[in-house]
């Protein structure tokens, strides 16, 4: 599958998961401006990486995307309060957000607040509605709870913090990454795969493949910050630097980075191997096009 | 049951919540300061009311409390969480709670804003791990997320935000404390009824106690805050009038608003008149207790 196919495949999933995020809030059971300041911030836009490679992942085991839709949601609903938080005053102190102002400016910190309280509490209101069996529900919004929690993307924020002004070492970085974005990549892989039916050897895969990309998109993330793809990222170039924070470049110069993400990508790519299903192909036109953002 | 045996009781279930939460984060795959700040308020006192509520009606209709025990810890991690949020600067700003620093004082902004989401998110972890039937387990995530979502409690307090300053209609001030306090105590109930094996009657019943009970405990709330307990209350006399909130004295004067609180609690106790289980006296002598807080 060429670079093209799969945009027109990605586009297509993520159109999916596109209209079906946007009727979540529109129940008229939940206050309008709460639901005005989620639905701002949840329909900003942006890939829909993470509920694309859910759906992908529980077709590749042989499940039906729409049946695992809400799942999906469910994981975006979680992203989008993880950003809404991450750019709080008290935070990271971002005005803009994908060039727009972040919730906490369009709308007020107490409502950026509860936004994102309500979107992480809603995303286990719709995993918990799926109609598939119980058992797999259950093991999948344990997986995601715990990646997205203390064990995971929380904790790795807070080791973010804990790293900010110094200089951390790769071991460091890599944990902390693992867990600050790395732990939602793989978990969208894993629950895909478990709510579409896979086994345990099938999940371990899932996970292979998911790690994987997620280090490669931080390392190839990191890499676009120092060549100037300002665009692509939407921030200033050397913005992390600038605010005392580590990166693969940094320390592994640009060149053995660059060696990093092939060799995360590769190795994403032979946890497919296996796999005989077309979205096999379109997990890795994926992986390869990550890399290809840095060229 | 007279007053002390129900507050025995309260005390034995309360110290079964108790111990299990001082384990919840000693995993060690919890950062040091997340863990810390999250076992800071978590472990801070309280009655566990909530908790105590979903083990006591999982044991109503025939439940064993040490196989709902983790679900009970969920809604105390849930209602934690809430307090967290609710003392940040951008909300109601408190520097104490419980006569203690409040956690972002103790800890500091961004610190507090994290362990609130940790211990949120932490909650479908525990929630998704019990021992019981699957599709039960389902049911009662889906209940507990929709009472403290956008629909229920973060609702709740975004319609809070949207009255103060403002003088409430009687019905607007039920609807918001409804959500904002009211919702997560219906839910402890009727979860324990539906994890303990209650069938669809029990769960209306459990339902219709708790979300008396809730109006109750927030009306004598209210009154306490007016005849000026302020040990019960551990805030100033008069505070919730003086920060522009409407209460119930405020609108039904201190007689009615007893007479509500009165009538609430019959409410409460007309539910448990079908239960012959010792925890139905146990039931009963909470709502009496309530009542009994403003004489």
């Amino acid at each position: 599958m060429n670079s093209r196919e799969m945009k027109v495949e990605l586009g297509a999933l993520g159109a999916l998961v596109e209209s079906r995020l946007a009727t979540i809030f529109s129940d008229g059971l939940t206050p309008e401006r709460l639901a005005a300041s989620m639905d701002y911030s949840l329909m900003a836009g942006g890939k829909r990486l993470r509920p694309v490679l859910c759906l992908a992942w529980a077709e590749l085991v042989g499940g039906r995307a729409d049946k695992v839709l809400d799942f999906a949601c469910a994981i975006e609903c979680i992203h989008t309060y993880s950003l809404i938080h991450d750019d709080l005053p008290a935070m990271d102190d971002d005005d803009l957000r994908r060039g727009k102002p972040s919730n906490h400016k369009q709308f007020d910190e107490a409502t950026a607040i509860l936004a994102g309280d309500g979107l992480l509490t809603e995303a286990f209101t719709l995993a918990s509605s799926l109609e598939l069996q119980p058992d797999r529900i259950l093991k999948a919004i344990f997986h995601l709870s715990t990646a997205a929690g203390p064990r995971g993307m929380v904790g790795g924020q807070v080791l973010d913090m804990g790293l900010t002004g110094k200089s951390a070492s790769l071991p460091q970085l890599r944990e902390m990454h693992a867990k600050k974005t790395g732990a939602l990549i793989e978990t969208s892989c894993v629950t895909g795969c478990i709510l579409g039916g896979g086994g345990d050897s099938d999940q371990a895969l899932a996970s292979e493949y998911g790690r994987a990309i997620g280090l490669a998109f931080q390392v190839t993330d990191d890499i676009l910050d120092v060549i100037g793809d300002e665009a692509a990222l939407g921030k200033p170039v050397g913005s992390d630097e600038a605010q005392g924070k580590s990166t693969y470049p940094a320390l592994l110069g640009i060149d053995q980075s660059r060696v990093l993400a092939r060799q995360s990508v590769d190795q994403a790519l032979a946890a497919l191997s296996g796999f005989s299903h077309p979205r096999a192909d379109f997990l890795r036109a994926v992986g390869l096009y990550i890399l290809d953002r840095t060229h």
